[in-house]
């Protein structure tokens, strides 16, 4: 879609499109529509960012409660949004080994436990051995440093997803 | 549910259950979980609300974006929630006359173009006749006013599906 095209749609038109760029949190999309009209993908990718940034700690915190676990629950039962199935199988994590698949149940459960949001990471800027290695390390981090690197995750899979719905010609697709 | 089990869900089960209180918002369930335990349903009310008042006003106005309009496209298409489904319903708005159909449309769609999302009202606490004559009335109002008249009635939509979900022996069904 071009961005003239984009820019001319109306809030429930725009839902309709972009309401899973931020995984199963519409509102971010319904709070950016006012800013339109975006001069291109990355001008859409900022809006949405900052209304991120702007969120008390609270909701980014939601954010993250709103993904689901890597090759987890949601995943082995087939109710994964299609954008999420995509990116996680592009990623390898639906096709591991018992030792892997056991390995990646157990660090989730942990770090779930720990944070109180599952682990959130770029499925399709990582392939399965460095998510696990990635999810390995990033157990030790702070709740802060996670919801930090958590957040900035959200914010990359969104700009595939925005990339995926918009025309880009000329953009950068790495942000 | 007893409000004890509500403080044993965790945060997937949490937002299953709870995920939409706020229509089409789950990260509202999502943002509040970490609040638990709460006292009683008024207090997970409460903590919704806080929630809401917290965001950047684009996020008020993006919450109500997501919502439907009353009698308007996603009801006659049968793609309404099931809680907005029983609520227009109840309202008496599924049933109108053509006339008052037509007059309803007329003014949901001046309402749209004049704010830039659609008219919010509890219809479980308003028959049609009250709906029509808010909404008229209504159309004169600020920007500023409908923001805030709007999430009020989020509210009030919120807490009566708090009562359908969670035991409220003793607890005030009026806010």
């Amino acid at each position: 879609m071009q961005v003239s095209k984009v820019n001319a749609l109306d809030y429930e038109e725009f839902i309709e499109v972009f309401g899973n760029v931020i995984e199963h949190c519409p509102l971010c999309a319904a709070a950016v529509w006012k800013h339109r009209p975006f001069s291109d993908v990355r001008h859409l990718h900022e809006e949405i960012c900052r209304f991120i940034d702007d969120l008390p700690v609270a909701g980014r915190e939601g954010i993250l409660r709103c993904h689901p676990d890597l090759a987890g629950r949601l995943a082995r039962a087939g109710q994964l949004t299609k954008e999420s199935k995509r990116e996680q199988e592009a990623a390898g994590v639906t096709s591991l080994t018992p030792e892997e698949s056991q390995r990646l149940d157990s660090m989730n459960h942990s770090y779930r436990e720990k944070f109180g949001f599952p682990f959130v990471i770029c499925a399709r800027r990582n392939k399965k051995e460095a998510i696990l290695e990635g999810l390995r390390t990033r157990l030790n981090n702070s709740l802060e440093a996670e919801v930090e690197k958590g957040i900035m995750e959200v914010k990359n899979i969104c700009y595939l997803r925005l990339l995926d719905l918009v025309d880009h010609e000329g953009v950068e697709s790495r942000l």
